[in-house]
């Protein structure tokens, strides 16, 4: 028995969606301290680096050539134009790591995660992650006390947008307190990661358990 | 909006499947002990009530004739016979539960989840539990020190022939210790609960998130 009779685990890729306003960076970044098997996805990027952004870590900075080289080589899950910028997720780091039992959580949008399910829908696990109220979303969204309701009611135009989605996902988290939706969500990452279908070499363990 | 914008969760049926010596009865008594909104079903049985049993908490005891009646009522999500015994899982009880939004575990073999299964897919979570290692559990079905080899040799036998169905399960968890196997099962319950498609209301609680 090559693997010892031990049950290993393909990786998965977790998506978090939200619109913003409802408390997803807090979540990821809670996520990715309190758990070591998972890593967020590096997406690549047109756009400059920015003071304090590190290469490889925040974004791979790539030239407007390079992205579209990549594009052509199908080298990205998803790809968008962003203003000005191309923002992509390369595909091999992803690869690797899901072959390496790692788990790679993404923070993109509904069509990001479209285009991802396209492409690895056995090994995506979605979550789409809603404000707790229209008052609280409302209150999150008038960032500073200056915007005008007009800049308010087109943040919550573009919320509602992305909120409209979420028929789209497997799960669906209510932020209402940070604390109880970050184990929501880790109850489903580990739920996920005892699901049949990602386990490898059960057949060998019990192979080994029942012998005679 | 008759719900005041509340999301609600239709219940699951949990089965916990796995061979003797698995250490599935300890595990069922902790995840009920420990969670409030799931609880187990009760059986119907044709066989007498032991001392210390009570009538619809243990079983509900009914007459052969009886049992036959439910048989053709279509009463009983699945049954069997066990020696000169006829058990049953009837139907009411758990649909009602359901449907109030409580979950219900089921402690049955293969057999029985695959009948269950063929009723109710969309309401079902199955977890397979193996024993961590065969020596390990030829130690657990070694239960008393005069049992014969051939008595052993027999459970393993049996324990291997429930064993080989781990394939139909939804999630696969490996009882090495039972407080992390425990965990893994809660955890399961927890992601399960949050699984778009066993939400209702969440279409108005969204409408009145997004209202403008």
């Amino acid at each position: 028995m090559s693997n010892n009779g031990e049950i290993r685990r393909r990786g998965l890729m977790l998506v978090l969606s939200s619109p913003s306003g409802a408390g997803k960076s807090t979540l990821s970044r809670a996520l990715l301290a309190d758990d070591n098997a998972i890593r967020l996805s590096v997406s690549a990027t047109t756009r400059a680096r920015r003071p304090g952004e590190t290469e490889g870590k925040d974004y791979f900075f790539v030239s407007p050539a390079r992205f579209e080289e990549m594009v052509k080589a199908d080298a990205f899950f998803e790809h968008a134009h962003v203003f000005d910028h191309r923002y992509g997720t390369p595909k091999q780091p992803v690869v690797d790591a899901l072959r390496a039992g790692s788990d790679v959580l993404f923070d993109i949008d509904w069509q990001g995660t479209q285009q991802l399910k396209e492409q690895a829908r056995d090994d995506l696990v979605s979550i789409f992650i809603l404000p707790p109220s229209h008052d609280e979303l409302e209150r999150r969204l008038k960032a500073r006390a200056q915007d005008t309701d007009e800049v308010v009611t087109r943040r919550m135009a573009k919320a509602a947008a992305e909120i409209s989605h979420w028929p789209e996902y497997d799960y669906v988290v209510v932020n209402r307190d940070v604390k109880r939706a970050l184990e929501q969500i880790k109850a489903i990452l580990e739920a996920e990661r005892a699901r049949r279908t990602r386990l490898v070499g059960v057949g060998d363990f019990v192979a080994e358990l029942t012998k005679s």
